[in-house]
């Protein structure tokens, strides 16, 4: 039993390169009064750990060189110090890439014992929340036209599936025929594209007949510029994420902006752990969802914390279907 | 007593040039029943002309070769057969940049006797309403910092003053000295940044050391990119304009839209046009301000219809203070 955790070496230039990152081995953090020790179970693979390796300050502080990767982990308590753990616990939240963490308790939350492990980074935790939160900022009401980017990735294939619940009609953007199949055979979206091989201006055209009243936009970029042209008047975009920009030195520009003042639509930027007093609320739907089979998901899982680099390349290059996680220990 | 107007003769690339538009010989229009004839007293000069002139369909159709331009007039009513206006009434609406009208009364607007014809561009009609709802929808609140661009403009200076009455810290963005000291020394703002010879980005940390929570935009492009950056949580963007484009092929990239989501901010894209039924609430207000001499305007009076060229090219060009209008005809 040792500890090891995925340190940052260089700031990455695109993707996370040989030489950006290393497995190394550290301390097994050793709890005092008030702390407690979590063995990592499950390590969300998320688009924003590669934003999180800038020199920015962002939501979070910048990464310094030498520091641990950030990640959202789901785990077991061991050993615990703190009055409101005990070890069996199930907690989460975004804290280091390593197999064995030390936390003062505020910075996790305790998952509800309703919930699985296994598939909590794929219908709950921040990418079902994300989903969930980011519709309701945009209120897509039945009979209405909803875009979503990224739509075979974890997120998007939830939202694409609760505006179906909601009575849209839902167009996902994917990145490959596999991945639009899936979204429209599996998962019941109206209808997909495939950005890397079809005109999406052109094909959102054909999807949307009646224009586009609400956009989930997980990428940013080209698409949203796309999607500018084609949306009603009074629709409302929800930036969740900026994908097009996470590997490049400078961001795609919009040019369609003046597309939100001709079509009075509006544009939020948000981010789930705003919402984290309310996830419960959220998962309690999501389970009454799954439990009536109106919500699926696609899970892999990669098997070993060195496995990261891959993974995350993977989920930049369309090649895994709906959520990735790493498991970096049995379940408890 | 003969009618004219001005034409589109060819589509404009750039500022209206020679032979782009002409005024010509029109008509003299003979109401019959139901209709009623306007003469034109005051035209406003706004930006948007300019991009009504291109070949895309916008809130309204798309004009054509040949047509005469759109213009917000007031004007009064000279003969009438219908039955909701009579000689001697005040009205106004987005009409034809000519010097005598046809309506049949859905087009147009009586204006309140109460309201002055000469400063009603100024203060009151399309221009004091877009500054008044454009606030609202961003509800700018005391203590917050409100930027605007343009701010020597006609909607411009209005926003900041009453952002102002709102308790706002405010900062206008513009194009002259003579601009920024206006808008710091008669209307009150609390700073201005010349954005012809001053870094914007620089002037902004200067003059918002507390974050911008509050954007009103009037210009799009490399400002608001350059705003994004400076936001704060939960900031609020009002769209109102795209100055920076309106006279090019291309708009400028807007590269920073991720702000938005790192800030959890929004954008509002809104048409004053919208907020028709609720003009008068909107009038007495800004009329008690006026009285109360809270706010203040600036009014250029061009006199006759021929000098529009001119009179477009320099509200693109920072050549007025305030609002701009032309004087078709006489007070009646």
């Amino acid at each position: 039993m040792a500890n090891q955790g995925w340190c940052l070496l260089r700031r990455p230039t695109g993707y996370f390169q040989d030489g950006d990152i290393a497995l190394r081995e550290l301390p097994m953090p050793q709890p005092e009064a008030g702390q407690l020790r979590i063995r990592t179970v499950y390590l969300s693979i998320d688009p924003a750990y590669r934003v999180w390796a800038n020199d920015v300050v962002l939501y979070l502080p910048a990464l310094q060189i030498g520091e641990t990767l950030r990640g959202s982990i789901i785990g077991v308590v061991e050993e615990s110090y703190h009055p409101d753990f005990v070890p069996g616990d199930i907690v989460t939240g975004v804290l280091r890439i390593q197999k064995y963490l030390l936390s003062d308790g505020t910075d996790i939350m305790k998952v509800p014992p309703t919930l699985p492990l296994r598939s909590y980074f794929a219908l709950y935790g921040h990418i079902g929340t994300t989903a969930y939160f980011g519709l309701e900022i945009v209120h897509p009401k039945a009979g209405e036209t909803l875009v979503v980017s990224s739509a075979a990735g974890g997120v998007g294939s939830l939202a694409g599936q609760m505006a179906k619940i909601y009575g849209c009609h839902v167009v996902g953007i994917a990145g490959t025929d596999d991945r639009c199949h899936w979204i429209v055979d599996e998962l019941g979206f109206d209808a997909a594209i495939n950005y890397r091989t079809q005109n999406v201006d052109q094909g959102l055209r054909e999807t949307c007949p009646d224009g586009i009243d609400v956009y989930f936009d997980n990428v940013g970029g080209a698409i949203l510029d796309g999607v500018c042209c084609q949306l009603n008047i009074g629709a409302r975009i929800a930036l969740c994420g900026m994908l097009t920009d996470y590997n490049s030195d400078r961001p795609a520009g919009v040019y369609n902006l003046f597309e939100l003042i001709l079509k009075r639509a509006s544009a939020y930027g948000f981010l789930v752990t705003d919402y984290l007093p309310r996830y419960l609320e959220a998962f309690a739907q999501i389970k009454a969802w799954e439990t009536a089979n109106k919500i699926r998901y696609r899970l892999t899982v990669l098997d070993g914390i060195e496995h990261l680099p891959q993974a995350l390349e993977g989920i930049f290059t369309s090649r895994y279907l709906g959520k990735v996680v790493i498991q970096v220990a049995p379940e408890p």
